[in-house]
């Protein structure tokens, strides 16, 4: 999901471009990229808003929207994975900062159909689950009715050592790339789900185990927590766009290049079970959502990373873009616009 | 708009109500009700969630949705307003706190066709222009692409001194109740863009000024801050959802009961020229979106509660409801469900 820290801000840019040329049609990335260059907004624009607090924490503030027919069905959903998700994708935001999840507001818009029966009271138990499981306290929020269809804004706010979150700008030439675990599953599990397969006992183990991890993905909060602590994560950000656009929004934010390789992005397991070569090589760099981190980290404590069982992809370079073996590797992740 | 300050976690109310009653039909004051007395939440469910911050000062948090269809209507706002009313109803969450605002995020759900043309542009020239005002600056959000209705949330950080938010539940018996200003200018023009109107030069100079109080509110912040500072509120919430329900709101906080004289609530200016007295009747006491202050105060500080500006318009009583001299006055304001 994208994050636009300060990236409202980033809407005013759309006056420039429009003015300036009718034609350009920027993305949401761009708009964002072009209210950091033109504001110098150089810390903003992470994961998470940084907030100092006069005192020894900082804060760090968190928001995703989830809309039924864009982000999720309710054909190929359920109401306790769609709560599950919602605050997943937040507390990942969390800890791709490095951060701790502390509070949470839940900001729900409830189609009429929705209100009795049993919907929200699922959504809720699925929410209060991964809640309790990371700490998290529901705080508030708010509800409105909504024309047609469901409305969920998830918002976090954790903690950080002050000055020390884990910024997407901090990776350095010849740092080490990692990623936090294997790849593919969720955007796979979605492809399962859009070809009319449903989470239940009749399908296949494997199948089950993709649909899983694109509807009820898992924060890598307790990782995220020792890369900070042990000082290991030089950059992070967390894998929701998919890979190929994930590690741009890193190596732009640091102002590095990457150099991958492919062959050592580690595959969900039996993905290649399901799908042919080209299309697992698809899901596993453009898929998105597997909500796994992927970090920069100094050579020498690579062998800190591997023992944490995160899996080298690559290294920071002096020339800028991504690259692989093969050449270019462009950003082709989720986008909304 | 309703609050529900660990709200969503009151819709696993809904499953005792729906397990015990399916035929209960609740509404969310009540859900959110029903959640503070099972759960013993007495500090929760106010216009802001107050959070310690292990430092002289508590964080302020509220959130705020608007959808397309149900908060407004692109036939009858404007980009612009719209932006206004989002950062301007949190802001009032703020103020009725007696807190001052420091951070926002806002979250767009914005359909293809609203992507381009400028419309996100004049959107944010609305908010930018309330948030320069109140000094609160854009710390974050996300964008997605909405499937046909602009949704936006307004989410809004605040600060107040340790332990000296005003909460509902401050009101004692024989405190003076207050209103900051007149009431059912919002309410009547709704009622005069939803016959047609609209807010420009072709209307009457009275219609403008009540269409403009429906489009841009003004919150009370500084007048909060001074009741705030100057220890004059006890008990304190913004005028939202409307005077009857929001009174009843303050004192079911409280614990306590309202007596008020309602021929001295304040009425929007030349509402009568528009409205026949009953209608006039229901706006002020049910219509909403005004973001007035209600507050109570000690008959010691009603003084000094006049000198701001303020109106008394009734007193806190140990008898629970809300009555006048007519009798009972049933919360009539809006409700979402």
């Amino acid at each position: 999901v994208l994050k636009f820290c300060l990236g409202s801000a980033g809407v005013i840019l759309c006056i420039y471009y429009t003015c300036v040329n009718e034609l350009y049609a920027m993305n949401e990335f761009e708009l964002i990229k072009n209210l950091k260059s033109r504001y110098g907004l150089g810390s903003v624009g992470d994961d998470c808003a940084v907030l100092p607090n006069g005192s020894g924490v900082d804060l760090l503030m968190t928001a995703d929207l989830l809309i039924e027919g864009i982000d999720f069905e309710l054909s190929w959903s359920t109401a306790k994975f769609i709560g599950h998700k919602a605050l997943a994708v937040s507390l990942s935001d969390i800890a791709a900062m490095g951060g701790s999840p502390k509070w949470a507001m839940l900001t729900l818009g409830i189609p009429e159909a929705l209100w009795t029966g049993g919907f929200i009271d699922d959504f809720y138990e699925g929410w209060h689950a991964l809640a309790t499981a990371a700490s998290v306290e529901l705080i508030g929020g708010d509800i409105s009715r909504s024309p047609d269809k469901l409305v969920v804004d998830s918002i976090v706010c954790g903690q950080v050592e002050h000055g020390r979150a884990v910024l997407r700008s901090g990776a350095r030439i010849d740092d080490e790339i990692f990623v936090s675990g294997p790849l593919g599953g969720a955007a796979a599990g979605l492809a399962v789900l859009l070809k009319g397969s449903r989470q239940n006992a009749e399908i296949s183990s494997v199948q089950q185990n993709l649909t899983l991890k694109q509807l009820k993905p898992s924060p890598q909060l307790r990782l995220a927590n020792l890369l900070q602590t042990r000082n290991i994560a030089t950059a992070m950000i967390d894998l929701s766009d998919g890979l190929s656009s994930d590690l741009h929004h890193l190596v732009e934010a640091s102002q590095v290049g990457a150099e991958i390789n492919i062959e050592s992005v580690p595959i969900c397991d039996r993905l290649e079970e399901n799908f042919d070569l080209e299309t697992v090589r698809d899901l596993v760099l453009n898929g998105g959502e597997d909500f796994e981190l992927l970090f920069t980290c100094s050579p020498e404590n690579g062998p800190a990373a591997r023992e944490l069982g995160c899996v080298k992809i690559g290294r920071i370079t002096a020339k800028k873009g991504v690259v692989s073996a093969n050449g270019s590797i462009e950003p082709r992740g989720f986008r909304h616009f």
